[in-house]
């Protein structure tokens, strides 16, 4: 199934400054099925005009916020197909709803929303409206996640018995969100961002990852979140005591004070039989140790690699792909699903690709360690 | 300087099947400088029609042959502003000269031509055209690459004494050209290929990084050429002892018979004070070993990195950027020489870009090792 | 200060299938200082005979038990200079007890002992016996662990803020304690190793690892202790929240069930400037992560090191020294400080080898971590 | 066949300064079979008794000369088993004739001899004495360079067709032998360490090792020999490219000028069906990259290993050891051989310690690198 034209997308954020919105354009275009098209790149009216300059869109199609995108291309017969939702967390709810409702699909940045009962309301209306929604977990289009998650399925690590997943950077050592640092400013202030910091900015990637990987789901947690910078208004550093569905413990470590890292997710899984070892920095190797057997390291790229990993790779092995080939995935996937609805599929997204109910079940987390710091205890899930 | 519409590529080859064909689209489009909007892909009319439709490009200019494009976009109000030559090699010589010709700006696969005496006749028409010209050395686009240059040139090393640049593959390790292999065909046919196999298909890239990096020349050679798999038109495995022209000595070692290898190209750099060691299948790390100090790791989006690697870097520290974006960094700078010859300058092309002047030095190069081979004896460049 | 002949040493333990004795043997035996030459090595006088025999000492100092060559060692002109204590845990106490007594030195292997309220009562019994004592903490006596503590007082780091230890392993996947094998048999029952398994066999040496290092106390802990293989009579999984006397927060997580480990001792230290990174199975590597400025790796005979590292080194760069090496540090420290007790001196042991006090805080570890895991709660250490 | 004493060793260099003889030293008694107990450490008798204090060596055995010494032992009825030559080159070839005349066997640090004439000769002294001769090829005794042995030799790699040997230092970048320092100062004395410098120095280490590991022999090389260094007497710089018996070709790297590198033997072996990677200062691991599958680490401990591996392994996996310990296996090796020879056997040498026959292609091959270097073409082995 090839469509004779690629698909049209308009893109609420990723005005100046912005460090994702250019990251979306890229990963959405690179494959070659998609186009940006159209835009309410800022709050600001003279912002996004120059926003769509800067992205050598028509100028018509940079518009001043989204309710005028969405209303202005209702009416083109070149419409978008699509909006991707990369503002801060706060308007993904609102932009989504909004989408939705005028019947655009929607590609948004993780978190799914500004809060868990957002969550809810924002998965309902995902359910209402019939259409496809995506969540860019990047990580999870990885080729190399992709084979650790089909090494998961197929039992090959034995029952899993314990997940180590950190994800560690340095950015946040010092307090840059008082000195007007953009990413820095909306992440650490919660009316912006959520309740959550460090949880919500990296450490649903990393809650998302370990449950995508493995097919595992939390069940209880005991969670310490620290503000670890004084003056910060949410936390920075996190780490959470876990126990899976199937009787496994799991630790997360996240940080955004680990001075000197860079982003530094990585994920063991340990099985009976081995483990597996995945680390982001390095994301073209995956490391399977066994307990009889030499170390194997496999290779993007390798034609012994599994079907997933396969068609997530663009190129031979030994050319490293990295973050924006990762990102890129998940938009083919997403692009794919589109099609496969406009061609009146019901289930029409890839489950590689993170949705609604990844977004739910990463508010969810946020929402519970928050509580178990608080409460200093084990709690459920 | 920000031209209000992207430059518009037309592409000679890069068909069903070809490996470099999709890389350059997606490179040169990667920025958003650039979109493919015509091409004559295959030499097959059919083919080429077909790969314009996988291009998502208006039928109408996805062209039979080089000379129908040229001839059509010459007289389209919105023609081509270049073209991009993705050929096997013995065709870059008549396609750059026929679009040099034309007054289209030509980017080009490597090498230049597939000869020596045709990369002096396309360096001529080069210099009589005026026109941009730029040679996809990809590996100079990595960001440390950038930086292990700006190294070398502020003399933190001390005086270069030894170069170890290897390419080791292992992908021809059987005779795979007689299957059918599309890939190794055309390039074990010497007269699709030149004269050269490896020393030609990645023995350049090892030679032309030396020198990148350095900016020292090569002035004695001392190589062997080998076809190791028996039934092989064209060399597969080639070692050269160089001398360069400040007196320092150089090893380079290039194979595609090295089983197990995937693109295995390295490069060592020992001066007085110290070394540097870059790894292309782990590229966002350069190694400073110091005689007197700690080694030193580098990591691509280092705030203490020279400007050069700065620039040509999208994400932040720990975001890993691959083969893809040191790619699109070539055809970024080529954009903004077009845009800047556009605007009349004279010298428009960056210096960090390489062109016919590296494609020279290249086809020189085979043909020395050639020559050294086959008298087994040190000779000059 | 030279002595003129070695120190001789008496082992108690380390009989036939022992791993640990005959590393004590090697260790002690390294540098020239020491030689073995008396044995109580099991409590089988026939198979310590045959110790003996292996060990080629004198037949007549191979004894049928400690008892037996305390009392006949300090009869003898030749007489031993120290006791090593080599054997299960729970003899640690007596045997330690009894050789100070008798006016012997001791040199235990960790843990002191197999109760937290024993290591209370050793601790006296070393303070009134006013004899050197010694814990083969061996991780201790790698000398980038060495230069790590280093560069912790320097406060090249900053103010510390965050730890994260970990020890993984992976050889009690499986329940080979009901095979008979001899390690984990004694390893897995409480009457032998004392109420912690892996919380006592390797997580008191991270513990101890990250408190030598950082010069940081615990202060407050939150563990979770398992017994993940099912029939398992100790704990073979630990994960601990930890809260340390400047206020860092820190994690410590060890397993034997972590398949495919071997002995992944590794160590982190975040400060508000920059982090630190020590890996066992890499020893003579110390990574540093500045927060603006490249990484940095030290490596073990580098110049620019430390007094300290550079006196527990014995080769030049690049010549890899490792676990028997960094136990033989600890030896080398032990005779010097026998010589220099010897000598007269008041306090002869270099504070750089651990000693009863170390003892008395892993004890302590392991008494608070079980203590949190049955209440499931926050508690002071 | 376990001795009922340790074997006897005595010394002749290994003096105050040196740096290998505390390295024999330790080695040879590392594993309880052999003890040092008499020496003729320096050319000055002062400085030998010196040195057999520091060795804690009864006095009257640190011997003014070696001809006192073998004199001396030979009356002795506790007389040395055996001799340990770990002097300057150029005394390698008298002290050995002597001590082999004197009936005592030798261990003999390399290369064998000074010049290629005096390997020849000292070849047929041990063939004369029918006495167990042992020549420490450092390398060989690592337990992944057995297993990489075995691995050649079972076939796995299929035809072996390329082998790169290298074995960089970096701490002869500058002219430290006009400054005074010992090592470099004999080293770069033609009279007192024979025509070779790099090259017998380390040359012959790489070229071992490669040999070594599989079983293949030089026929032919091209050799380039620098003294990058210009005061330096000696080559300091040496790259040679092979022709192997079976007809695969090779690469020989070796500097020590190349600054910042501390001890870089490295050896990758390359067959029809995959490769192996192994390097000296991350000495636990072997890489194994498949042309068809994932690549491999095998590590050392691991149960999986061939049987040369694990006997040469005292601890479980993930406790390394490093250069003491394989110095440590050959002499372990040497010390069986003796009891083997002691016990009437005629051929008591294992096969995996290199010997007389390994110092005579050593010395060869410094002699055929320096001829090739000199006339600048391929010259026959």
């Amino acid at each position: 199934m090839t469509a004779e034209r690629k698909l049209r997308m308009g893109m609420v954020g990723g005005g100046p400054g912005a460090f994702i919105g250019p990251v979306h354009r890229i990963a959405a275009e690179l494959d070659g099925k998609i186009e940006l098209v159209a835009g309410a790149f800022s709050q600001s009216a003279e912002r996004s005009r120059e926003a769509g300059e800067s992205y050598k869109i028509d100028p018509d199609r940079a518009y001043a916020n989204y309710q005028e995108m969405l209303e202005a291309e209702r009416r083109r017969h070149d419409a978008i197909d699509f909006v991707a939702i990369v503002t801060p967390n706060h308007l993904h709810l609102p932009v989504a709803e909004a989408a939705l409702k005028a019947g655009f699909p929607v590609m948004s940045d993780k978190p799914a929303t500004a809060s868990y009962a957002e969550a809810l309301t924002l998965e309902k209306a995902v359910a209402r409206s019939g259409l496809p929604y995506g969540l860019t977990h990047t990580y999870a289009g990885y080729p190399l996640v992709r084979e650790a998650r089909e090494i998961c399925a197929s039992g090959a690590l034995g029952k899993i018995r314990k997940i180590a997943v950190e994800y560690l950077q340095g950015w946040l050592s010092q307090p840059i969100e008082n000195t007007g640092q953009k990413q820095a400013t909306w992440r650490s202030d919660p009316a912006l961002s959520g309740q959550g910091g460090c949880i919500g900015d990296i450490g649903t990637h990393a809650f998302h990852l370990m449950e995508y990987v493995t097919g595992l789901q939390v069940t209880e947690l005991n969670a310490t979140l620290l503000s670890v910078v004084a003056s910060r208004r949410v936390d920075d550093d996190c780490t959470a005591l876990l126990r899976l569905d199937n009787g496994a413990n799991g630790v997360l470590m996240t940080s955004q004070i680990a001075a000197g890292e860079g982003n530094g997710l990585r994920l063991r899984v340990y099985g009976e039989a081995g483990s597996l070892d995945w680390k982001q920095e390095d994301p073209n190797r995956l490391r399977l140790k066994w307990q009889h057997g030499p170390e194997e390291i496999r290779h993007a790229g390798g034609s012994y690699l599994g079907h997933s990993a396969r068609s997530a790779t663009r190129l031979p092995g030994g050319h490293p792909e990295g973050y924006l080939e990762a990102f890129a995935v998940l938009y083919r996937e997403f692009a794919d699903g589109i099609e496969a609805w406009k061609a009146g599929q019901s289930a029409p997204l890839p489950l590689t690709l993170p949705g609604i109910a990844a977004g739910v079940r990463g508010m969810r987390f946020i929402d519970r360690a928050i509580e178990s710091s608080q409460r200093k205890c084990w709690i459920e899930f």
